[in-house]
This record gives structure tokens, C-alpha cells and sequence, in this order.
């Protein structure tokens, strides 16, 4: 198959395209894998079976030596033929052991015991490969915060400058969110399941007087635990958590894209994305430098997002199950892609991106004399002025009208001296230095960081 | 690569493997379809300059012959030089050209001239074959509708028994929906820029005296208008119409699949899907017959119904463009792929589907001497019984109790005499034949299939 | 009852507290109104029925009485004895009629006959008050435009400066996808029905040989039409797509809210929201002027924006209907108040919105030279420059080390004069003026504006 | 206010006009709740100061009469003042203390250190009285359980007949789905935050050398903890974690309502919503009893369920804040009440439901002798049948042919007497008689029922 030929841009474009995320991601996310973790299903419950003493350990050899042999392709094939996907992979083992082997493939299970127990399991060996690139990222991100922990900053909200920080405090809101959201996929609990049908074991009780025993047993060969119950299939909420737990990681690096494609604005320019010496900006705007990286990460936020959508609905499976969530459930691992190739992709910008303390100083410039307005307030009302606040707002009003700083106002203001004479040191400090008026934005930072070294052993 | 290395189900499964509808997609949705169209675009520009005067007529054939031979390969590799893709896009195109016509390529237009006319336009051109496989749909549910318009089958609401219907009756409601549907994805209005890179027309107008003229040629050459207004990209409102087009056509047939799964559950099993003779039906319940392309369609309903979220987001973009609506809208074939793929395996098991009439009429005698109560009741009032529907909700009650069929504690009770002898002929037929009472049911179904063969031109 | 006992935003905040809206959106969209809705629909069953001569205009007139006294709270009181919403309402009227004339009432009618009908009635007369406040905001944004068409402005792209604008221009775009947006509401097709409870007209067929002349009568008389089909139901697509114009036309306004807001950025200030005299910025820093209102409008898109998945849930209902999509309907009103009220408050805040044109300048300052960059490379290109993208793109490289301005490095380079010899007075002229590289800004904004003046009848 | 006047369904239908839920949810989701909530937290601040020696113990007892008599009304009004929610609410409190008390209203903080953490608060204590009522519902379907766990049921999948269980099982899946939810909201960590504008503790640090202690020790009287880091506001991800254990607890309601729903349509009958003397249940078809109560959760979770994706967008705020999240916040409430009421609903109509045995009965003879099917094959390949599933299945359409059970048509098989020798008695008792083969249906029932018993203390 052409490359090209796909549909999916992941196939084409992001996933297939990229040989080093190609390898990373193939053994868990592609069909191929798909159908090798129903494998190991398979494997797993024969070996049991012979522990059981329902078959020999000969049998045991010869499925381990016929699925290291099954192809996704003749899988296929058989369901062309058979339309029936589970009992194909079973047929595609029988098809490679005796006669004497076969009857024990997929013995007393349904299909839904395979299914749903290998993906539980490659969704969980995955999630080792994805929280070590969290990990990555979590890192850059700590070493950054570090590093600028004393870069002073002008806060934003509502797109305003508000009080001062450190550009190190605005990338440990990051190492903290970000460090909560790899906890919480370290927490994910993916169970299996090999209670048949309907799931009240009716097949396997026929063999067994422990069925239950017997599906721990299968389950551990796998280091899967069984659901507290389930009917055919798992309960839909282990797999849906595990999902809103990667959407609510990918909605944190979306927000750090996010601000980091704003303070990358022509205004703004106080950080900006390493650029190679071939790249192009713009087809027709060749000055440009644009932040496409992070507008990426942005950008597949908005198309993942909304997938979780698909796993609330696929909650509701009637009965004893019905297969409305079959296709669907299928894309989930194109969701686990996204995610893992947007912190890639983020990680790698991130490590690159240059600081501009320039710029950064400049636009701290621009209100810093304004921005100690909150502090004169809280100042006068701490010393009993008893409408700070309302003083205040005045006084950057009439501040806006001549020009002079608030607290050369303040100064001149003879109402006023019966306050300032109660100041502090460090509150007369403050008010006449701006840059310190950052509270303990270094010191928290450090504080995040370590606790984030240390709860995930970086 | 390997069909199966692939993560996107759609790739390896739905569309990948199904080698007619791979022909079919392929030329409009997969990424070579998408470079050709830019290609397309890219050569419509040249023979309007060589119109214009601009450039001679060799130039433009030099790119129609360049053209020809650009890769996807050759595109992506360029790429991974300079890291755009656009701008590889006209070096793989210059690359083939003599120094003469070098300069004329994507002369005076930004990135997304090209993208946004190529989308239009490679979606404008699915859509006629979406609306003939929609059309193809729409023709299998008339027939169906016109041979069932007399089957009378019992009506449900809230799943119970309601009036009775004919089971076309029930198919002409898809009919109508559906026919709607196709007038929506029809009616979309997919449109072209060249207005630049922020849809002032800047590098144009440097050339040309009227250069929404300009744009209005080039686009002409492709079918095409402009936007009423451009930045660097078309109004977002265009495409997300027409995917609210296809979203909402696509709960039509969600629906319709709803309902014919509910159709064959094991105690209604009013319909069958056909079942092949070597068709497996479960792993390890060899008798079951499941609706497993009914709940296909469903599922897949789930799995890209929400995705329109991503294409209301992304009617956001910053100033004249950010590019956070980049790789999210290069999933949009997705969708459509999706939607196709759905409609085609619901054409094909609509035709195939069997309908019990034993059943039918099983079920429908269940109630039958409920469903009349309706009837009667309305009958009773029309005829100036003060208080019919409490009487008749009485008389249920009692012929619950007693098993008696209402209308026969109707004709036994006396105080019922004045109002019965009141009652037509047609009304004293149908309170005593419940399978009359099926309003115009028939007569319905006719007139839908006809107003919509006409006005579809099926 | 204590307006502020209430849980819903609307009602105790942004509804329920403005009188002067309240008292505008009361008569569609309160609960009040969903009744007198309905009960208007039973009015015109009657006179239908009357002008048929099922009943005499007696019973009209006692009807239209009895209609006017009917309240809100009796029906809730009748439904709390039944459990039936509309045979409550049914009940309300009859109670008040003589017994001659309560047979009539509802008379052949399913409940969803009447909540249909009346949802499309309420829905179609609050279109137009939407429309009116629609239009408001389009002449505001047109005045606005026509007003800063010269104004020069850079283009932004990715958020980073790109080929100049005018403000105007930038404000055209959203005249231009609003105007658009104002179509669509208008073009909704929103339809009654009285095909009783399953659709096949059971019931009115057994008085009427002709029963949808019958149910486009009763629908004249409140001047709508009926669905191509329904069953208990009108399609569900006819709301479903009023939805979508209305959801749609949100994202269209939280887009210009969002341009606005980052135009209001500390370091971009191009624009201000106004700020009233006693007005507080911030509860602690009372220098800040934030973009409260902008803030606003996004933040109501963000919440009503994804209701709209329930509505493409509700076009799933099982058979001739199930009424999980009656509690999730009743949801609407509350998705249209969020829209007019935010249409609203953009309104009055882009009414009074000041634009800072040395801001505007200053930001045009910073890179006026690079933005020439575009220009420079295709009057290169025009004049045979062979790769005339990649010189300018090292140009600009060389700029930015140096910091002389690109057309004085191209003006130095002896390779370069065969090239600028050959450039018209108008190339020569823009080349050195980077604020008259606006294409032809003003002059579309004037003809987007007229054209939507004319289209909309402004 | 007029009730009705309302625009939301809550407020006028479902919980304003229930008297005793209003009560039950005012205290928390009103806006009356919201700011009494936040005059908790501005007490707490003072509790603080005062300990900290700021101000004195008499400045506690001004303000914690004051709080007594501040009503949202008077907020709201100043508000309309001065256009700051937050700033009116100290203001409110301000006006009713000493000039002495005045300066250390809303000292130090920020108003979202007020906001933010009043949410938690209420949140939190709400869901104490949430969780009171998720183990309400979870102790009626333990009871259900255990009551049916012998009642023999046929299980269902894809709609279709499969194995027996017992409808005491069917339950136990929610028993188990819905307990686990209920430890998913206990878990919720709600926290709040006291750093300040930008969450730096600028303001905070310039009168303690120990913000964060601070922060602890005020949050400490409110019984909540700080986030781990936190900007304006508390880092979203809790909130919507938060909001993800209610929206997957009403996927799971939603589900079980729809497994009720289908239970009791017409042809199965095997459960039905109790119904009252006086309900109506068709405006037009008296004998209906319509499963309203299981629709209107279903319909609650179509309308509430997309509400989350607001909550995942609200996780991008860019830099310390912008307010794009205020609004879309607000609407929380609503979200939490419509599953509450969905809760009490289902637990009424589950705890008053009906179930019949004869239908149950009648269902499951349907397929009786097929269902065996899987035994057989199963127990067939445990005795070395080469080729179980194949020959079953070609049993079961023989069946369909000749109207034979299986069984029969296996034991009249002389090819399978060498199998049929080797079977056990248990083996043998079991495919002799279906209503057996149900597993350890019942076991397991109790099973879950006491694990969930004494893990939840019910």
C-alpha cells in the first residue's frame, strides 16, 4: 500500500511518516499489534488450561509456536470468508496445531474475553511508553522553570497585566498540571475479563467449580486484574477514565501551547520557536516566524478533544451488551497517538525555544509603575485607610490623565502621610521597586519542582 | 508499508481493505487525492495568468506537464527540508520547470489559496458521488416502502404499543428524511479564495487593477466562486455547513439502523439482516443472528458524530488567521469517508433484509383491541360523550382486569347505546377491525416515495 | 419565588435580572410562554374544526375565552394529579367550557401534535425578534467598518504580523460571515404537524377524508406548514438545523469577541472596551481595564456551544418515536437566550468600543519594513527573479542581523538592479511606503458593506 | 418572580415545583448558596487575620454579623454599580461594619481566592448530600438484587437471545458500575486557593513571611486544602475531574434506564414503571403505561452529558487567567442538580417498579433449547470434538429447519454417541435443562452485593 493512498492523516502523515514514532508506536497502536495482543489472550488462557491440567503442556507448545505464526493478514482473510473476527483469529491458531490441540483454543471463552482483556493490556504496556514521554516533557519543563525561576514577568489575566511573576512561576503552573495529569494515568486501572458471554461464566462453570479463580488466573499470566463485574463485556468506566485522564492531559498542553503561541505575537516576542536554517515561515511572507508547533499541539487538541464524546456514549451498551461500541472503540488508539505525538512535538519546542529577557523587560516596563497600584491598596487598608481600594482606582485614574506614577501621587498627596508613615521598609521597598513585587514566585517554583521531582522520581 | 501497521481503523479496515470503495475514496480523500487537487489549482492559476497575459502560453504547458508528474513522496520529502508544505508543494512543481516559467508559480497567492480552493473543490466534487450513494439509498427504502405500504404492522411510542401503521409507512419516514438530507448535501455551497495571505488582495492587486476578477477566473476554471469575504482562509461557515450537511444525514441513518436493530430483537424479530451461508454469529453462540451492520452504522454514527465539535471550534481563528484549525481540519475525509462507508453498508443491508409478516402480525395482535381505544375514544367525543378519554382510560383498566376486549364492554354497556347508534359505517368498520385503523398510512407512503423520485430525479 | 433561590444562570443573572430583556424574551421563551404557545395551537384546532362544521363558531368563541384565562400554574396542577402535561392543558381549557363544546377540545389530536406545532410557532415568532437584534449588531459592525476603512492596520497571522490591512477591512470579515449567519436564521423551516400520535393520521382520518388538508389548515392558521412526513414527530432535522444557523451564528461572535479581546492585550492595544465612571476593574488591582463584555461572549459560547450535541442525539427516536428527547428538548429556550443575549451585550459593547489609532500605528511600526518582504519577492518573481522566495527569504535573515531594512539591502545589491529596473512606479512607489501595501482593503470593506446593507435591507 | 417566567426547565419544572428537593439543593446551587458560600470564605479570611493578631477579635464579631445580613439582592445591586461581583460583595459587607473593621474585608486577596474557593466549599458539601443519595439508589438495587438474583432471565446481546442469567444479575451490573461511581465522587478533591491576583501571594507576602502557611490556615477553617499550584485560579483539572465523576455516574443511570426502557416495551414485558390510579398515560391512547420516568433519564443525560465538554474547554485560560471560564462556569450548578434529580427519580420508579415472572418466563422459552447451543459445542470440544463450533452451528440451522431442539437432533447423531459418552452428569443435567445453565448468576449477585455493602457502609 501507498502511503499516501491512507485517509487518516496519523496514517499518512503524523504516525506513518515519522520512522522513529513509527517503531515506538506500531508494537501498541496498529492493528498489527491489535491482533498479537489477542494472541497473547489466547496464549495466556491455554497456559492456564494446562496448569489446570484440561490440557497438556504439549498443547501449550504448540499454540505458543502457531501465534508467533498468525498474521493480521490471514486473519483477515478467514473473516472475509467467515465474517466473524474473534473466531477467525481462533481458526487462524487452530488452522496451526493438531487435532488434539484444537479444541482447547478459546476454550469456554467469548470473543469479547479476548477482546476486551487485550486491550485493556496493550492500552496499559503503552501507557508505560506514554508516561516515560510525560515524564520527558514534565523534565524540559522543570529544567525551564528552573532556570527562569528569577526572570521576572509581567502576569496577564484577561490578556492585562496584572502583578508581577517569573517566567519560571508561569512554566511551574505547567510542571504541577501536567505532573497531576501523569499521576493520574499511572493510576488508570485497565481490568480484563474471562467470564463469557453474558458474563455470569456460564461456559467455564461447566468446567469449573472456581470460575472466577480461574479468570484471576488467566488474567494474572497478563498482569490484568479482573472488573468487579461484567457481562460480556468489562464495565465501559475503567476504559472511559483512562481516556478522560489522556483529554484532560491533552487540554493541559494545549493551554501551555496556547501561551506560548501568545507570547510569541509580534507584541509580545517574549519567547519564540527555534527555527531551522532551511525553514520556511511563509510561502509569501518569508520574514515571517511563525509558532506552528505549538499551533499544532492547539490544533489536534481540537480534533481529540471531542472523541471522549464517543467513549461517554459508548457508556450505554444494552443489556447484556449490544455492539454499538464495537467500530466505534476502535479509534481509541488513534486518541492515544494524538496525545503521544502532540507531547513529542511539544517536548521538542519546548527544549528549543529561546527567552527573550529583552522583551521581557519591555513589556514589564510598560505598566510597571500601574501594577504596584494593588500594593499601595493593600498597603494603605493593612495601615487603616478605610477606602483603600476606592482611593486607589482614583489615583490610577488621575495617574492615566497626567502622566506621573501612582506613587509619586501617593507621595505628593498630604492626606496620605499620616499612612505612609506606618509603612514597613520592605513595604516602602516595594512600592518603589516594582520588580520585587513578585510575593514568592521564585521560591514556589522551586518548591513545585521539587515536589514533582521527587512524587514522579525524575 | 503494511496495510496493518496502520492506526486509523478507517485505513487498515473500512476503507483499506475494501478494494471497490478504495477506488472509489481514493481519487477524492486520501492525501495523493489532496495534493493533486492542489496541483489542480496550482495549474488553474497558470492558464489564468497566461490568459491575463502574464506568463505565454508554454508556461502554461510546462506546469501541465509538471504536474503531471509531482509525487506526494516528492512533496513530503521536500518538506522535510524546508519544513512547509505549500511552499514544497511549488518547488516540486518548479523543480520540473525551465527558469522561464519558475517565477510564475503560485505567483501572487499565499498557502491557503491553494489549500482552501483545493479543499472546496476535491470535496465538491465527493459530493457528487456521496449524493449518488446517497441517491442509491434513498432508492432501495422507496422500493421498499412502496412493496410494504399495506403490511400493517403495530406503531410504537416509548415503545409500546401505539396506533397501528404499515411497516412502508414506517420506511417512508427514512424516505423523507433522508431525501431532505441529500437536498442539504446538494445544496452546500463550497467556495474558493485567492484573495492572499490576509484576503486584502495585497500581492495581486500590485499586478492587477481588479484582482477579485482575478480571483473570480481562476476559480472559474475550477467550477468555483469566492467567498463573499476572505482572510487568509474562507469564511469557516461554508465548511462547517456542509458538515453539519453530512453530520445530520449521518443521525438519519444512525437512527434508521436504531430502529432495525430494535426491529429484530429476538421477541420483535419483525426484520432480519440476510445472513451468509458461512457467517459465524458469535464466537461461542452458534445460533444468533446479530444485527451486526446495523450496529456498525450506529457505532460509526458514534464514533464521528461528535467530531463536527472540532469544525465549531475551529470557526474560531485569530485576526486574519491562526493556523490552530491546521491539522484538525485535515481529518474532515475522515468524516466523509465515515459517512459514505455507513451508507454503503446500510444500501446493502436494506436490500437484503428480510421482513417477517408473521411476526408482524404476532405483535400486532397483541394490542390489538387496546390500539382501538384511541378510536373509540375519539369516536365517543365527536359525538358529544362529555368526558370521552377518561371513560375510555376506565374501560382499559377493566378490560385489563377482566380480559375482556374494551370495544366489547363498549357494547355491553347501556349507558353507551345513545352514542353508538350515533357511530358511521366506517367508524362502527374500524372499532370492530383493528387493522383498518391505520389512518392513511398507504396512501402516505405512496405520496412520499412519489414527491421524492421526482424531486431527486431518482 | 426569590429570584435568587433559582439554579439557572439565565434566570437569576443575565435574564432574569435585565428587565428591559426580560421583559423582550419572556413572551417566547419563559415556561409562560411555552403555554400560551400551546394553547393558541388549541385555538386554531377549533376554528378549524368550526370552519370545517364539526363544531359551531359557539364553541370558538367559548374556547377563545377560556384560552385567555388558562394559567401556567393550573396546568402544573393538573399535571400533578395526572402526569400528563398536555392532557392537563387539555383539561385546563375544557374545565372551562360547557360541556357542548369540551368534546372539541384537542379534538383528533396527539400531545405532540400541539407541543410541535407550538415549539416551531414560539420559536419562528422569537426568529424574527432575533433577527431584529441580529441586524442591530450587523449595522453597528458596518457603521464601525465604512468608518476605519482607511485606517491601516497589520495583518496578523499565526498571530505574528503579516501584509497590512485596514481596521475596517478586519471588522468587514465579520459583517460579512454574521450577514451570512443572519441568512441562515432567516432560511429556517421551521414546521407544525397534526398527523396524530404515529403519523398516519389515524385518528383525524375517521372525520376527514382528506386529513393533511385538514392538518394544513389548522398550521395556515398560525401560518406554518407541515413536515414532508412525521410521525408521532415532526423530522427532527427542521430544529436541528434552526439550531445549527443558531449555533453557528455563536461561533461567529465568539470569534470577533476573541479578535477584540487579544486586540485589547496590554502590549496591542488597538482597541478599548469603554468603562463607566464608578466601573471597577479588578477587586485588587484597580489600574485594570478588562475585556469583560468580549470575555463574556466567548465564555457564553463555550457553554452553549456543545448543547448542541443533544439536539444530533435527539434526531435518534426510536420507531414512530420514544420521548428521550422530550426533557433534553425543553433545554432550548435556554440555548436561544444565551444567544440573543450575547448578541446583545457585543452590541453595546462594540457600539462604545474606542479604537486607538497611534496604537494602531505603533504596532504597524514594528515591522513595517519585513512586511514588505512579501511585496519585494513577487515583484521579483513578476520581473523573472528566478527564485525570487528563497533571496527574499535570506534577505530578511540578513535584515534582522544587520537591521537595515530589506529594500535598502535590495536597493544595495548590484545583482538586483537588472530586477528593480524593471519595477512600474506603482511597484517602485509601495515598495518604499509599506502603509499603502494594503491591496484593495478599503474597497472591499465598502463593498461588503454594501452589500449586506442591501441584501439585509439595513 | 413568577415561577413560570423562568426560561430553565429547572427552575421552573424540576426543581423549582418540587418543593422537597428545592429545599434539599438551595442551600448549595442557588445563587443565594453561591454567595452565602462566598461570605464563608470571606469570614474564614478574618478568622485568619485574627489569629494572626492583623485584627482583632471584635473585627471577627463585626463580620460575622455582618455576613448574617448580607443578601444577594443587595449584592446584585451594588453590582449594578459598580460592574464587580466580588468587589459589591465586600463592599456589602464593608457598609455594615466599623471603619475600624472596613480595611480588613477582602484583605490580601484576590477575587478568585473568594470565588474559587466558595465553589469548593459548596461543591464539596453538596456532594455529601449527592453521595447520601447515589447509596439511596445503590441500597434499592442491592435489595432488587438480592431479591431476583434467582429469577432466571435469558441474557441479551446485540438484542438477540445468548445465555441464561438471572435478572438479580442484570442488576448486580449496576450495583457495580454505579458503586464504583459513587467512590469516584467520594474521591473528589475539591481545593481551594488564597495566592492572589496571579498567584504569586504578591499581596499576601507583604505582611506574612509564610503565605503559603496562610493560605493553609484559612483554607484549614473552611476544611479544604490549597491546589498544588495555582494561578488566579485553582488549577481547572480538579473541577473537571470532579465533573467527569458525575457525567460518568449519569452515563451509567442513563444506562440502566435504558435497559428498564426496553425491558418494558410491549413485547418483552418483563419490568414496568408502577403507575398511579389518576395518571394519564397518552393524551390519546388511554390503555398506554409508558416508561416516562426512565425516559426522562435518558433524556436528563442527553442534555447534560455534552455540558462537559465546556468544562474541558475551560481548562484553557490563558497566562494567570482570562475569564473566558467565568460565565461557562457559573452553569455548574446546573449540572450537578440535573443529576441529583435524575438519582431521586430513577430511585423512586426502580424501588416502586414491577417485575413479571411470567414474562420473564415466556421470554426465555423462546429460545430455550437453542441458547443451549453454546453448552453443547463447549462440552463437545472439552471432549476432543475436532470441530465443535462448525458442527453446532450447522446443528442450529438443521434446528431452524426441522423445529428439533439441538439437543435432540444430538443425541439422535450416532456420530456423537463416543462424545456424549464422556460427559458428566453435571454435563448432561445441564444441556437437559437451560433454565440451569446460568452460571454462578446467583453467587455472583451476592457477591457484588456484599462487597459494594460493606465498602460503601450502606
Amino acid at each position: 500500500m501507498d502511503l499516501f493512498d491512507n485517509i487518516g492523516p496519523l496514517d499518512y502523515r503524523y504516525y506513518g511518516r515519522n520512522e522513529k514514532e513509527f517503531e515506538k508506536l506500531k508494537p501498541f497502536l496498529s492493528e498489527n499489534a491489535r491482533i498479537n495482543y489477542q494472541l497473547k489472550v489466547e496464549l495466556a488462557l491455554i497456559k492456564t488450561l494446562a496448569k489446570r491440567g484440561i490440557c497438556s503442556d504439549d498443547v501449550v507448545k504448540e499454540v505458543e509456536e502457531a501465534v508467533k505464526k498468525v498474521t493480521a493478514k490471514e486473519v483477515y482473510e478467514e473473516e472475509d470468508r467467515i465474517r466473524h473476527d474473534i473466531r477467525s483469529l481462533a481458526n487462524s491458531i487452530r488452522n496451526k496445531v493438531s487435532d488434539k490441540a484444537k479444541p482447547f483454543v478459546h476454550f469456554t471463552s467469548t470473543s469479547f474475553d479476548i477482546v476486551n482483556t487485550a486491550e485493556a493490556l496493550r492500552f496499559k504496556e503503552f501507557s508505560e511508553v506514554l508516561i516515560e514521554t510525560m515524564k520527558e516533557l514534565e523534565k524540559t519543563l522543570i529544567e525551564m522553570a528552573r532556570r527562569e525561576k528569577d526572570t521576572v514577568q509581567i502576569g496577564r489575566t484577561h490578556g492585562q497585566h496584572g502583578d508581577p511573576i517569573t517566567f519560571g512561576f508561569a512554566i511551574a503552573e505547567y510542571v504541577s498540571r501536567f505532573g497531576n495529569c501523569i499521576k493520574k494515568v499511572k493510576d488508570a486501572n485497565l481490568v480484563g475479563k474471562f467470564s463469557g458471554a453474558v458474563g455470569a461464566y456460564n461456559a467455564s462453570s461447566l468446567f469449573f467449580d472456581d470460575p472466577e479463580e480461574f479468570e484471576k488466573e488467566i488474567l494474572g499470566e497478563l498482569g490484568l486484574k479482573p472488573a468487579t463485574h461484567s457481562t460480556q463485556i468489562t464495565e465501559p468506566e475503567y476504559t472511559l477514565d483512562f481516556i478522560h485522564s489522556i483529554v484532560s492531559g491533552f487540554g493541559v498542553i494545549a493551554n501551555l501551547a496556547d501561551d506560548m503561541r501568545n507570547l510569541q505575537r509580534s507584541e509580545i516576542a517574549e519567547i519564540g520557536e527555534a527555527f531551522e536554517a532551511k525553514q520556511v515561515g511563509s510561502s509569501t511572507m518569508p520574514h515571517k516566524r511563525n509558532p506552528i508547533n505549538f499551533e499544532n499541539v492547539k490544533s489536534m487538541w481540537k480534533q481529540f478533544m471531542p472523541r471522549i464524546n464517543t467513549v461517554y456514549m459508548d457508556q450505554i451498551s444494552e443489556h447484556q451488551r449490544d455492539l454499538t461500541n464495537s467500530a466505534s472503540s476502535r479509534f481509541i488508539p488513534e486518541l492515544l497517538a494524538g496525545f503521544y505525538l502532540s507531547i513529542k512535538r511539544l517536548n521538542k519546542t519546548m527544549a528549543k525555544m529561546s527567552v527573550d529577557k529583552d522583551n521581557l523587560q519591555k513589556n514589564f516596563d510598560i505598566n510597571k509603575e500601574m501594577v504596584l497600584a494593588e500594593a499601595i491598596y493593600i498597603i494603605l487598608a493593612a495601615h487603616n485607610h478605610p477606602d483603600a481600594h476606592e482611593y486607589v482606582r482614583e489615583l490610577t485614574l488621575e495617574s492615566q490623565k497626567t502622566g506621573k506614577p501612582p506613587r509619586e501621587l501617593l507621595n505628593e498627596d498630604p492626606d496620605m502621610k499620616q499612612f505612609l508613615d506606618k509603612f514597613t521598609d520592605k513595604q516602602k521597598e516595594i512600592i518603589n521597586s516594582p520588580e520585587k513585587y513578585i510575593g514568592i514566585a521564585s521560591e514556589k517554583t522551586v518548591k513545585v519542582c521539587n515536589f514533582w521531582e521527587k512524587e514522579l522520581k525524575l
